[in-house]
Formats: structure tokens, C-alpha cells, sequence
């Protein structure tokens, strides 16, 4: 427990809330690989995580099954990045470090959500968990715009952490394949970034 | 328009959804006064906007209003910082800054929103205008989590941007009151930070 809750007289229950929010405040400081949309610095999960949130909202036209329940899916991109706290950010083409990355997030969420009352750490867990399973209409639209987000910056900013790591087309139509299953104009947007990057020589 | 944008084939209606993604990634870049929990940095307002989302999903059950719209709640609080790409970050705390500061804000909001093709700018504008104008019970919930979480990050990270604007404790009780009116919960918390910030003279 953070020590500013010694001090204050919540409930057992408030208590673990606002402890669960200051221990989530360090997304603000896990540096990802891409770079915001001037190319001036990396991104971090927690503003990646709103970004998303609101493509979200802009896109929401777009999900394949149009009676998506939109809150479920929003509350999937707040949370679906917080195992990185304890876990890392882990490249989306770093073949190597996603190996385990399952088995390491799994550890990290039961540790971050566990901070939490009982059920509001199942119903977070179960969120998290449904994100990663991409079965589900929510899950699937989730999954499509939290891939196309850093497909998007990559290709106005330059594509540095594509450059640097020498990513292949090839390899992105693969990792970026589930877009498919989430929505067609996404699918068709980030088709057509594809070719735009492979004209760019930002690709491979 | 983007550039990028010369260069793919979309409908005009995506284009213009494309281009004001593209234009609100600078949120990333609009500093706070306030500083993160560890109080290593100032925050940005991306990463604020997520932290408000987080702490309304975990406080949820503390609205006053039981049957509260939270997508409509959420929805307020992705969009209502956006206005500061072109209109700045405004302190709360600084009375001089605040003048005028609605239509500066009003403005930045026509201009933002009115990027995207018009029945979303209409929505959207809307939502910043019910959350601004702090009545319904989704605003008042929406205000009451906006002003908690940068109190709550000054109670402990040493409440620099406190102390360096000199802020008084009944200056606080003042512009936090709208907290009462969203939650009693997050009011009792309040209130009791309040108190632990003056015994800690992090508040004049």
C-alpha cells in the first residue's frame, strides 16, 4: 500500500482503489518503440492507451459487427496495456522478446490487478484476457485499432522503429493480419499504408 | 489536409476521420502544470486523458447518479482536453489565465472538431459542451474524476506545481467543489486529502 493511505481514513475497499491508481500512474513512463506523429520522441503506453480510445470513437462506425458493445471495447484498450508496468512494452516484430510474453503478462496482471477489490480484479482480468484471445467482436475491433494506431504514426513519422529494426512488408501483413477480422475499411486503410511504406522504403 | 492523405484512396468521409487522428496526436505534446506521481516530470495532457478514463472505470460504483451513462462519461473525458492543441493548458489555479478562457477554447473546439465530416463534429462538440457546462449526471461524475486525479497525483509527488503557484487550501476547497455534486465518495477523499496536503504544507 502506497503510504499517503496510512494517513487517510477510506475503507478497506477505497483503499485498494487508490492505491491500484497510483501504481498505475508508471504507464506514464514505459517508453514504447514507435514514434508520436512528428517523429520528435517515442510515445509511451499511457498516452498510446488514450490514443486509442479515441480512434475508438472515431472509427466506431467501422467495427465488422455493428452491434458492438463500444463501452466493453474501450474498457479493453484502457486496461489491455497496464501488464506492461511490471512486464515491458514488447516490440510487435521482435520475434525473440515474444517469446514468454504471454506466460509474463499473465504473471503481471494477477500482480497488478490482484491490488484491487476481489471482483474488480476478475472483471479486469476477464478484460484483459478477452483483448488477448481476439475471439470476440469486441475483442477483434479492439485488436484492429490498437494495431493500426502505431501502423498510422509509422507512416507519417518516418518509420524509424520500422527502419531500425529492419521490419519486412511481409511481416506486417502477418502480425497485422487479426485488422481483417475487426473491420474491412480499417483492413483497407492499412492495405493501402502498406503500399504506401513499400513505395517509402519504410519497409522492407 | 495531411499529406499522406494526397497519396491513398479512402472515401472523403475517412480521409477527414484519417487527417483529425493525425491532428489530435499533438495532444501528446501539450505539458500539464502538474507532475506525474513520481514526480520525476511534468505530465501530458495524452496521458492525463487516459489516466481520467482508468479511474472511471475503478471508481465507477462511485457515482451519485446510479444509473449513469458511462461510454457517455468516458466518451466527455477523451474528448474534453482536446480544445488545448490550439488553446493551451489552462491551471487551475491560475486566475488570470482562466479569463476568457471558454472562448478561447470554443474556438479550438470549432476548429478541431471541425476536421471530421459534420454530424461527428456536432457530436463531439457537444459532448465538450455538456461536459463544460457541468449539469447532467454524467458531467458532474466526468468533473468530479478531471479534478480529483491531478489532486490526488499532487498528494504525492511533493505538490510542486502547488507550491510553485502558491496555491491556498481554500482556493482548492473552491475550485474542487463541483467533486461534491458528481460523488460523495470522491468528495470524502477530497476532502480528506485537503488535510493531509495542509498538515504536509503542500497548500498555503
Amino acid at each position: 500500500m502506497h503510504s499517503l493511505l496510512n494517513n487517510l481514513n477510506l475503507t478497506e475497499r477505497l483503499s485498494q482503489q487508490v492505491n491500484f491508481i497510483l501504481e498505475t500512474d508508471k504507464l506514464k513512463q514505459v517508453i514504447r518503440r514507435n514514434f508520436i506523429a512528428d517523429g520528435s520522441r517515442r510515445e509511451n503506453t499511457a498516452e498510446h492507451s488514450w490514443q486509442i480510445i479515441l480512434i475508438t470513437l472515431t472509427f466506431s462506425e467501422y467495427a465488422k459487427e455493428k452491434n458492438i458493445d463500444l463501452l466493453k471495447v474501450i474498457k479493453m484498450l484502457t486496461l489491455h496495456d497496464l501488464v506492461e508496468i511490471y512486464a515491458g512494452d514488447v516490440f510487435l516484430f521482435d520475434e525473440k522478446a515474444n517469446v514468454g510474453k504471454f506466460e509474463n503478462e499473465t504473471q503481471s496482471a494477477d500482480q497488478l490487478f490482484g491490488l484491487l477489490p476481489e471482483e474488480q480484479k476478475s472483471e479486469f482480468k476477464a478484460l484483459w484476457l478477452e483483448f488477448e484471445a481476439t475471439q470476440t467482436p469486441e475483442s477483434l475491433f479492439a485488436n484492429a485499432i490498437d494495431r493500426i494506431t502505431p501502423f498510422l504514426l509509422n507512416s507519417v513519422n518516418g518509420g524509424q522503429s520500422w527502419t531500425e529494426a529492419q521490419v519486412k512488408a511481409e511481416q506486417a501483413l502477418k502480425k497485422l493480419a487479426v485488422i481483417e477480422q475487426g473491420s474491412d475499411e480499417i483492413w483497407n486503410l492499412f492495405l493501402q499504408l502498406l503500399e504506401q511504406a513499400k513505395i517509402n522504403k519504410l519497409l522492407l
